[in-house]
């Protein structure tokens, strides 16, 4: 009864599926016939004309964006909990060429207008200093809370006013759209996003991610540098593959919508337990060392986030009974 | 019936079926319990203590292996014709921040002791001239010739000499060994080679591309290179899954004989035609205007590589029987 | 009367001189009679062999110290308000191709070794993590902060420990040995430092900086470093010549003494005012906007650091009248 | 005497006059009032106006234009034995983040539009390829041969075809002016160059070069990364000093005549050994092992180019008595 990752969860059958009927002869690169139907499927899932480009992860995803918004000499917003700050190996200053990430602060590893002009204010308009160039918030965020689409364009006037570019890791957006219960586009460009890391990986696709320009004109250099990222895989149909299948039929909602309800009721077990509130498909539990013992001895498997602290994730297969069975244990601690 | 490219191919059903059989609960990234085995599973291959990692594509496997070998104010002699020179939209440069890579000559896009040496002797040992860290050579090459074990011997002697690295680009390693009939140590490490990027995509894999070091402390900083540059997927266990079975039963070296093989039997209909010895899967002809349309009219798809050239790939799934008409539209020209 | 900054002081006669005196033909680059004896002179300065190159600016310096401590897939540990994190434009990013600066605690600017363990303890040692590679400390600090020999050896120790190197900016070092009166050995390579910064322009001299490696091998790849930076100038004479009229009968010593008195004189005056205790050639006072405009009223120049917090610099030719004035205008506030 | 480099010769007193009178007290950086003269001193010099930064290397001025001409993932194309590709130890590549060189023929290292356009045509229009996205010519070239204003001008008008920006490095552009005979413009703007490294060391100053932008909304992001690199002296105003001190009363043009006909002398002299017409300030002759021996036991410096082949170069304080004698001596051989 594994919660450490949604990353370790399978591909949703519906994806192998889609993989195996792509088994054929077909254009290299993103020249295939599935490839190129993805600027006008994900156009029609964000209710606007969008440039598409698939990429195998989620920090490349990420970074291309980054790259996009922000010159080698620029700087990025972005939350002190963040993933690109803390997970992605430095990824972001490789993509960009040494673009310095300033740290702002916020509950939940949620930015907020407010966050984010601090650490702008700070920053004299100065040669001296890295000037800013960009905002990086992610959603749901890295402790499974979620901006709303009020939130957003909150973020989104800000970024606008100080003439900035506006990111949106959504390596779990999936989880965020479906508790939000609103459609794509109102979390995004009509918040004023320009650029999304939609993932599909740890919501039951393999290796796919889509990199999505709300802000057009972005995705032309951008083919360039997945390119020379070594990231334009020779056999992209079965990359295309993975997301046109994760769209179909609303693939993506439902197996958020999954993982969102196994979380809640691991939630709802936990109680005062809950270090943040639960969004998403994750759950930080404040439990001791004895405590955290006490759950592995019952075969539950789940990340040692901080002292005194866990996570639980949940993913799309996530089964009820595993997690019933988590939940009673959580309330005989 | 497609000529066009090795990357066009489908993936083998092997590959597909290991793929499938791999779709289960693992840790995520590289710590699964397939991708914890190939180290040892390619350390036999090799017949000496390797490290290996797999990387999504084989761009990424050159450039992390160029950036092991060379600093960023370094430079690596290649061939005016390579792939990391001319295909891989300045990746090397990208991997290793900027370093330069110094063009050599050679027939076939084949390098030899004496072409790289011109090179080298070229260079001053000056302050003000990027210095020579590393040698990359293709196997089979671009224009589908092979480099025998004396070959790399030769060059792996040079490169000690002058101390210099040595990588292989092996996008098409399988079809060289295959060729050569040879243990594939004996053209690799045997022979000097330092890293060997081990393609299986055109060969009969989907997105797995394995990146050896036989210089195995070359390996630690790579991974964090890897995850530097959005290349450590996050389930990674379906890549492993690619490599353990293309190498399961030789079907890496199977495949490559079919594709050989049918590249001689276009060899052998175009006779003083083709430009290049016919070594691996791929036949460059000399044709005209009128014959190049005369061969598309009877649907046969293939590549123009220059004016009055053009090249046939075949791949592990080439049909006889197409092969067979291709030789008879070749003839009848 | 400006007391703005150190940089806007004039150049020393004697430098003056010395730049005069070699106007003259000689051979280009560092390959000149003075660019010669760097090494030599700057060995007997710190009583061990040292590798000495000069630098147009302070910020070179640093970063090309940094580039040879860290790799690009690695981080520095620095401190929050130090001068490569907020005043060199992303220089230590270009310079080491996208290394993540960790920023640490303490006060004055000063780091200790407790406030960077707590940095290096909260990164894992994890291929998501960008490592730490190396530690850099100024001395003097950018508040005027001085690290005593035994406050650098407990950071050399801990650097020792954990396989870090160890850097020191010391765009103000003049000052800071002046004030300790120690030998400039006792601070640096004995302490557990690997590179210095030796400044020079704050001191008296025009473009002359010298970075110090004490752990020599790292000279080697930053002579090519330095030119592939465009630092290696052409005429490198006048640069040479600038850091040995410095050195000449510790002319850098006396310099810094003068400086350093000047604002003894000012942090007399000041009493409950100074922000940090004043051991350098800075002051930092807490002052009211109306009690800046009374200064400036004056005739007093200087730097608003900060909502209420003003900064003064003294230098080499800050003349004791104009500090005298100074000295009793704050006194009359 | 010597012939060795023009890299070599002293500071012209006026430009040593010049730096003594700017040392007092001023702004640091480039807030001073001499640095703050040089957009509209250049303005004039160019009869248009420009924006102007000083930087203390030609090879800082050429690698800071093509960053503002050319992005990480393009290219740039330069003659195969151009000061940026062989002299520059990688500079281009690390100031642009790893862009890629396309090196072009042409007799005495001048490009045409034809050579220029072989190497274009030969890049497909395709992710795989770097794109080529500005050319850099020099003038005078390393071959002492000058671009006319009609010269440049063809090449402007390609540039201008295909979308390219135009870069010239002008290490000797005031010894290609002087023998012109024209007005700088017109082999500069007028011509179509976006971007000038307007050499003065090579020519009288001591460590000022400066970097001009016609295409003037390319200065601003280059202010940064000046500053990014660590070229923003502090004391600014010491190479301002040096560039105007070479503007006034033209002494640049004054200076380039002077070293101009001293080659012109040796150029008579040596009749049919020069390789490449004499234009600028350097020869380049034929000499045996044995005869490049005889000159130097008359006491004749200069630097051996290849075998059988030595530059001679002058300078604008070369003597005419050498110049007289070495003429004699190349007679004698």
């Amino acid at each position: 009864m594994r919660f450490f990752s949604d990353n370790a969860a399978p591909v949703h059958p519906r994806v192998m599926e889609a993989m195996a009927a792509a088994n054929h002869l077909d254009t290299a690169y993103d020249g295939d016939a599935l490839s190129q139907q993805l600027d006008q499927r994900l156009s029609e899932v964000f209710d606007t004309r969008i440039r598409a480009l698939w990429v195998p992860s989620g920090t490349a995803a990420n970074c291309l964006a980054l790259a996009a918004l922000c010159p080698p000499h620029g700087g990025i917003v972005c939350h002190r909990d963040s993933h690109i700050q803390n997970d992605e190996g430095g990824a972001p200053e490789f993509y960009t060429h040494g673009a310095k990430l300033f740290l702002a602060e916020g509950e939940g590893a949620k930015l907020t207008p407010d966050s984010i002009a601090a650490v702008l204010d700070a920053i004299p308009d100065d040669v001296h200093r890295v000037q800013p160039h960009a905002i990086s918030i992610t959603n749901a965020t890295e402790y499974g809370r979620i901006y709303s689409p009020d939130d957003v364009a909150a973020i989104g006037k800000l970024a606008d006013q100080r003439d900035l570019g506006l990111h949106m890791d959504g390596a779990r957006f999936a989880n965020a759209v479906a508790m939000l219960g609103c459609n794509p586009d109102e979390v995004t460009w009509r918040a004023g996003v320009d650029a999304l890391s939609f993932g599909f990986v740890k919501n039951g696709a393999m290796s796919a991610e889509c990199l999505v320009f709300f802000d057009t004109k972005l995705a032309d250099a951008t083919l360039y540098r997945r390119k020379r990222a070594g990231l334009l895989l020779s056999k992209g149909r079965y990359l295309a593959a993975q997301i046109l299948a994760m769209l179909d039929g609303d693939l993506w909602i439902d197996n958020a919508i999954a993982a969102n309800a196994r979380a809640q009721t691991i939630a709802a077990a936990a109680g005062e337990r809950a270090i943040h509130a639960v969004e998403a498909n994750e759950v930080f539990l404040r439990v001791t060392p004895d405590e955290a013992a006490a759950l592995r001895a019952k075969g539950f498997d789940f990340y040692d986030w901080a002292p005194g602290e866990i996570r639980l994730a949940t993913a799309w297969d996530t089964a009820e009974a595993d997690v019933a069975a988590l939940a009673a244990a959580i309330g005989a601690l």
